[in-house]
């Protein structure tokens, strides 16, 4: 109940600080039998990982992952799979400036007043190094959903958008550049523009697209377990993500009933996809899509005034190597909370056949 | 697991379909001794229930509550607290043409397929109709949160919007108007709006703006249970929710960071809350506000093509009251659901005192 | 969390106090399409209902189960049923008297202590009254088991014991006599034996043994979810039970490994059963049989010292009409609780296939 | 719901099979603010460490546990605790034997039967190896809880049995034989027992007796989260337990009301203690105390036969170094499951207040 479990029947647990000895998790439930890939699991880590790419925060960390158990003889067993990154570039001395400040619009302040304590080291348990856990299950969680194709990519930086809808996107082209934009020209504007705002000590925000096909008829536990609710808390679980839409979105509120309806073809599939692949908080088995928008990383190379621990203000100045940007980093940990919600939601469903 | 439950230490288990014999639900761990307002419960669903005004649905429901256990001399008694919310107005047979077609952007396409069965007498468990049994269980949380002020408006119906800055909201106001919009003259070209939209048989989507007020620090779980997560999914389960943002939101995707920080006042306040709130999962003491995208009712009141059990194509003509644009009455769910999550995240946050 | 739900994927939440309106529940999770025979739920519900014999309360309450949803033109629709059962029987003015003392062996003190408060009407929520809704969603789970025979028999009362190994046991034979012991001799002894104690105003306590047969292989989720944990969990809820073992139980610990091993067949079945059924946690597919013992009431129509609200010492005076001895109306709420974990681990086995 | 996550609010996440790479697990709501003795809690590992004494298994195994998370400066964060136990002893040669056999009375049928697939060294997850980790968690869960007292002994081996009443029993002898029965004569006649035991290649099943002091009244959730029945089931998920009881037990059924009922004092306290500590599932405030039956270890040195993956009737021969009993080493994990499970109702019970 603490916050660190997610998922029903296949259901993580996670643990670890970016600064301390190492991070790691508990897969229970996952299917047996499963051919496990382990270097498909490490292709995600080295997508999410620091350092990867010019854009990006330029900490090396290894973020190799061990596994301890549930996996034998290259499949799994139905037991839990335990698992273990060992924290190899920790620098605490980096973090003394924080000690006794609050960053802003950071977690220092809310942890120190809820839990009365806090690992001050690089932001402990709030910093975004604890989503490699995520993409390292999720990594598993696709490889339970063999047919599910789960893709996402950056559909917009500051206000930089790429406009293509989502059916015309060239899944292709997402690994192609940095930015993990599939449009290569907007890719490039995306690019420059994240290397200025660095330039300048400044961060900026961003939007990535998720699309989920072949997802089979029937996921979803309505009325409170939705298929889109599950998906939005999930996405809203990730670090700096400030909203969530699916289907037609914010968009769909402005529309009416009479072209918003998506009209059936005589298969059950619709001719259009407003609804976003989920009705009734159920996959119709149409393409599920949704957008995730991300905040400005907080942390800027740039002064700003904060207070300490007794209510004094401070000077504070961004330190250490942080990501100007962080959408390009985000994707594969949006694509890997997809698949945990999936892979849950999957297995939810097979107890009513 | 199968969808039906919500909550975690404030737990609400719910039944019913819109025709069948009751609706009713279980709250169970609402903390003992709290003084009981059933007057106030039953102001909370007239505000939900149909026929409360001209530009909702027409049908009459007295949507009374009949509370069965966990009262006893007006007080909380730590027992489950069990109600039953009688159907009198259930006529089937206005439903008897959509017994074997999927109207299109509904749920019985997928309910038949999830189930192999689907009570078809006007959406069952489907129906809006369900969430009365949220309204009566958020008026309850609502009564253990007693200095919280949890208030929602209508900020958007298609393309007309209110801008007011929530800060600048007059809530006295919002129930002024069928519309619930607290700006008296954009409320009056919402209402207009709607009796345009209906009169075209046609319905419109909407959005609703949710402020709460008086928040302790320190609720949310991170983190996977952030509070704007938990906050998020409760929202896209209600129906015809599409999209949700808190904060910046969607907006925040396009600042820099050195305009989104929110800096500190020395009593740990923010000058600005763009964070809306909620930082690193938790709540910080600000207002926390967000938005939900609700979209059209998908009942409109021309004729669409659709299919039936067998494929067949059918021509299918909507029948019935409905509502031609859902937000109004979305008003008092938005708050009742946000009223669960906060008192089952203030109970969880008991456990660390 | 707060103790009223049962289960996972099919889950139970119930609510009622003894002399409130009514009992009821939510069933939650229970698979779509099963013919549901409403009389045979009666059935049970007469088996545990109070004057059903001579040897048992006398008070008259008819427990009529009033099905609200969930079940449509006869079978299960997937989504929840709800239930009510009212109370027809509420004399309150029988309970003054132990408005502000604490009843000897009751929950009454802990009660006061836990919650601060109390529903003093002849126990609320701590009445065995309570366990009505169990037999109710018990029954609902017998018809979603039909292949596996739950049968449960008391096997003492007092010192009074049935020695027949379960193998040996006459299932047919159980409901002939008041006391449910299927060895007719030793049931009669046992009547009179039960009418002695009520005489003298007295109560005594029992044993009643469960027998479970055709049971899949494979229901159980080890490490700490074993089948046996979870059976043995479910029958220490009920009201006045002391123990459970299961197999070759508490004897099970004086035998040595070479006479306690079960040797198996070719076949998988085994030669001998001290096993019960179950290992590692996981049913083999032999039959499941386990014992529960039941306290003696606690209510007894003498004059008993205990204390009031002030810690004043006071006389009590035991009244009204209470079991001499529960076990023969237990039987068949012991078989519900297994009903309702057989199907929860029904259900949960499912996802591995 | 795949079986290896304990608790609500304390909650244990665990992994590990028994010859593969480590053990280890996640506790997630551990309060912070916690000062940890990480000596206290190796102190615990040892006494349930392989290779201790004469009378249990000779396995040399260091159980040294490696905290990784959750613990800054010899305090709780209230973060999640990740912990890891390597694995320094695994010979899988040992096992290639029982590869495609099937051992009497242990799980490797069911685990096939069940997964499909089975991790044949050494019993894989159904080893006591894994109780490891519920011993950590455990002496973790002692120091949230201060001021209570968990002590467990043995008291019975086979036939022999120490009949001195809880309340007499003098816990400071517990550990001064290998035994571990604070009755020193009789834990001589159980070393001796043991010992003739094991030279006849058998094995043989106890009785641990656990009695926990200073409880806050309080603690319980009824009604299906009664107090014991959480013990109850925490017990019973132990591996080779078949039963369990509280208080008075199964001699409590043969016991009539007027014996049975505890008549109070008037502090509250109760003259006689058959209830156990526990009244209508919570906590009174007296001693809570109840025993476990544990069977004869199945691995046993003599030849047994048995069955293999095709049906075909193979001899076996225990191998390897086992416990010729089980319950000596039992002792510290009753202790650590009781204090998960106190742990655990002691947060619930703190979002009463």
């Amino acid at each position: 109940m603490a916050g660190n479990v997610f998922g029903n029947l296949f259901r993580l647990s996670t643990f670890g600080e970016s600064h301390g000895a190492a991070l790691g998790g508990v897969i229970d439930g996952c299917p047996p039998n499963i051919e496990i890939d382990l270097e498909a699991v490490q292709i995600e880590m080295n997508r999410r990982k620091p350092g990867q790419s010019a854009i990006v925060t330029q900490r090396k960390e290894p973020d190799e992952v061990r596994f301890l158990s549930g996996i034998f003889e290259g499949k799994t067993t139905g037991t839990p799979i335990g698992f273990v990154i060992e924290n190899t570039n920790q620098k605490s001395h980096d973090y003394s400036h924080i000690k006794d400040a609050y960053r802003p619009s950071h977690a220092d302040y809310v942890y120190d007043q809820k839990y009365g304590v806090r690992d001050y080291r690089g932001g402990g348990r709030s910093s975004a190094r604890e989503t490699a856990c995520r993409v390292v299950a999720g990594a598993i969680a696709k490889q339970v959903l063999k047919e599910v194709k789960i893709q996402a990519f950056v559909s917009s930086v500051g206000h930089i958008t790429m406009e293509t809808p989502y059916q015309e996107v060239d899944f292709k082209s997402i690994e192609e550049t940095p930015v993990r934009c599939p449009d290569i020209e907007v890719a490039k504007k995306m690019e420059s523009y994240i290397k200025e705002i660095r330039k300048q000590g400044d961060t900026v925000g961003g939007v990535v697209t998720c699309v989920i096909q072949n997802v089979p008829v029937g996921l979803g536990e309505p009325v409170f377990d939705r298929l889109h609710a599950e998906l939005g808390k999930s996405m809203l679980s990730i670090n700096a993500v400030k909203g969530f839409e699916y289907g037609s979105g914010f968009e769909g509120a402005k529309m009416r009933g009479s072209e918003h309806n998506d009209i059936f073809n005589t298969d059950g599939t619709t001719m259009t996809n407003l609804s976003g692949g989920i009705q009734g908080g159920i996959s119709n088995g149409m393409d599920i899509y949704f957008k995730v928008a991300f905040k400005p990383v907080a942390t800027i190379m740039q002064t700003q005034d904060t207070i300490d621990k007794d209510g004094n203000i401070v000077e504070m100045q961004g330190k250490g190597r942080h990501d100007p940007c962080v959408v390009p980093r985000a994707v594969p940990i949006v694509e890997a909370m997809a698949a945990l919600v999936l892979a849950d939601y999957y297995l939810l469903n097979k107890t009513y056949k």
